[in-house]
């Protein structure tokens, strides 16, 4: 039997999903589970984006343009254009998902063996895009005590080599929920131009900013422009993850000639989708509002809810819909799965994602859990005082 | 300014795209351009694939499972059993595309380095996947003589080393249009046993067997079951290229769980585009049968057509909707270009894909061109006797 070798591409797991077995057994033994281990939102599609699909008369589903139907990036730019962003259409490539726009940017940007350094907890399929690329995670601690912002801009200096390509960040943060300041932005802005580096952001969570506070985009950074890639994708903005829309820009040309010729092999995104992405761009204001009323609800409820369990140790989000939680156990993995196999509590439990699938470094997060709020309020009551029982338990 | 490095990752230039801004300022100047460069076909999509989209009900559009819809993945390896490949659902992951699949299928079971060994001319983007995925590309002649068929074996064995990780085979080609037969495939087999290695079959085309020719799919192979891997796209059976909807298949486990971390990282395939695929299995047969008829009916009027212009050699495709025709010049690539900038006959001009880009050997098929019969019969008579002036002109 032929030897597949991963050696030189060990793929990480996911680690949302390795505990997707032990919960279908629960659900097979009756529980009810409180799924909060994944960013996939309740929040319903604007009707609009879904209606635009329905309402297509198309004869022949052809190949779009590989960066995108035209239409649809002149709509995106004018967008991101009110955003002040100063686009042209060219600095703009659709891709299928912001999944795909990490993979086209870490392509373009590194070679094999190039390295970018990641402030850590991260988006943990970071590692996955980046083992595929063959480019090294350089991770950088941040800490839950003041809600994973920036660490000094030192810790960054220490770890460029002649390998670092980019500094990578998410803003606002998933698994943390951070969302860096006008400063943090300026400090890391500088330092990427001092070592001739990039700055990617992912900014697929840039309407989730909560109590007043402002997204600063890397596009908007003045100075930044051949620096700058930005990531974003309409999976979050207007719950449809499943059309699998994102893009990548940049206004360094090089970069986007680079990423075209990624986007060229692939062909092209995908057409229905883009349609629906189109559409969905004339989404009113007051959808974002209500969606937005309802996010921060529902973080107060299971912040506060979280700190009154005692020993639990939680950060404050300003965006995003996760938040990274510190339990009063040693290993969270091992917890997460026995909320799933052995504990219910009046039927129902929780399933949570160990946050250490987060960190790259080896043993940091281990007592952390992240939680995603995309379940209504009424739900996440009842998901802290089952996570309350199950710590209780789970001492004993 | 940032300094992109692509040294190591050198990512080719699509060859049919190259052309495109001499296409476009022909288009200006009010030329007339028949289309033969890219597989896109005119064909309509069969009516119900697009009716069941715009049929949705959906209120949230969510990620999908990661290795794709199981409603699909049922429906489609039904469809596979027909043709007696004897698989279950988990030895399908749905993808993006067959674009997608290929780089699922190099990614697991290559690591960075290793080497995959091609007959050429092959599908220009097996370079460009190679080259994101950190794999190097091992090609073997073969030739317009006898219709681009398999190559000596000891060729291939030749070319194999402890990095050899795969033989890739197009089959019918793009853009050779050749279609193996069992002997060749029973030759490739027992190699790839005795070699201990992979056998990746992308058989995208496998509905376009012309005059009785029977497709012999890498599934059907028996004794490969560890060894094969299949690629598939519902692009160009159905004519919905703009789905994006693929898929890799193989009874291998570990190679379908090396394949799922790329799958996961990414989320899933497109929600619409699955919808789409899944209707379209129900196609009738006449649908395929009137499809394929029109395709022999072009096949034979383009080939005649070729062999009666002096200088031109062609193969004889046997299947898929391309041919690579020799021509009495130099440089194809030279020749492409100046049809679109320095002629015309009657107002109208030919768009062709210089064939050199099909080849990873440099220097090879320099005088080639690939044409996609994707046109209508009319319109292909014409396009014949454009290319036919035009080589006329061109001499002198
Ligand atoms: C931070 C971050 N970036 C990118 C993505 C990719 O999402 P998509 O490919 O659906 O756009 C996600 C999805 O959860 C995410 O959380
Ligand atoms: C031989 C071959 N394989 C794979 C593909 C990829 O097609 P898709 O990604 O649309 O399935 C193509 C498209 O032209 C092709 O010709």
């Amino acid at each position: 039997m032929p030897q597949i070798s991963v050696k030189g591409r060990q793929m990480p797991s996911s680690p949302v999903r390795k505990l997707v077995p032990y919960a279908e057994s629960a659900k097979k033994r009756g529980t009810n589970i409180y799924q909060l281990n994944i960013g996939q939102p309740d929040i319903k599609t604007p009707e609009q984006a879904i209606a635009a699909v329905r309402n297509n008369s198309m004869e022949i589903l052809e190949y779009s343009h590989s960066a995108g139907n035209e239409s649809y990036r002149k709509k995106l730019v004018a967008h991101y254009n009110k955003l002040d962003m100063n686009l042209d259409i060219d600095d703009v490539i659709v891709s299928t998902g912001g999944s795909e726009a990490l993979m086209f940017a870490m392509g373009s940007i590194c070679d094999q063996g190039d390295e970018v350094i990641i402030p850590e907890p991260f988006y943990a399929n970071y590692n996955g895009f980046a083992t595929a690329s063959g480019v090294a995670v350089k991770p950088i601690a941040t800490n839950i005590e003041n809600n994973f912002a920036l660490p000094d801009i030192e810790a960054f200096e220490n770890l460029i080599t002649d390998r670092t390509k980019a500094i990578l960040i998410c803003n606002p943060g998933n698994p943390t929920g951070y969302l860096y300041t006008q400063e943090e932005m300026d400090k890391l802005a500088a330092l990427v131009i001092k070592h001739d580096i990039f700055l990617v952001a992912d900014e697929v969570y840039r309407e989730f900013a909560y109590d007043g506070r402002v997204h600063h985009s890397v596009m908007n950074q003045a100075g930044l422009e051949n620096h700058a890639i930005m990531i974003d994708s309409v999976s979050k903005r207007y719950s449809m993850c499943g059309a699998r829309i994102g893009c990548m820009v940049s206004k360094n040309k090089e970069v986007v000639a680079a990423a075209m010729k990624f986007a060229q092999a692939r062909l092209s995104p995908p057409t229905f989708a883009q349609i629906a992405a189109e559409a969905a761009l004339d989404t009113p204001q007051s959808y974002f509002d209500e969606v937005i009323e309802e996010y921060i609800d529902r973080r107060d409820t299971l912040i506060s809810g979280l700190k009154n369990i005692e020993g639990v140790q939680v950060a404050n989000p300003g965006g995003a819909f996760y938040c990274v939680a510190q339990l009063p156990v040693e290993d969270a993995d091992h917890f997460a799965q026995w909320l799933l196999e052995s504990f219910e509590h009046e039927g129902e439990t929780i399933m949570v994602a160990p946050a250490a699938g987060f960190y790259s470094t080896p043993g940091s997060g281990k007592n952390q859990i992240r939680i995603a709020y995309v379940l209504e309020k009424k739900s996440l009551i009842k998901a802290v005082e089952i996570l309350e029982k199950a710590l209780e338990a789970y001492k004993s």
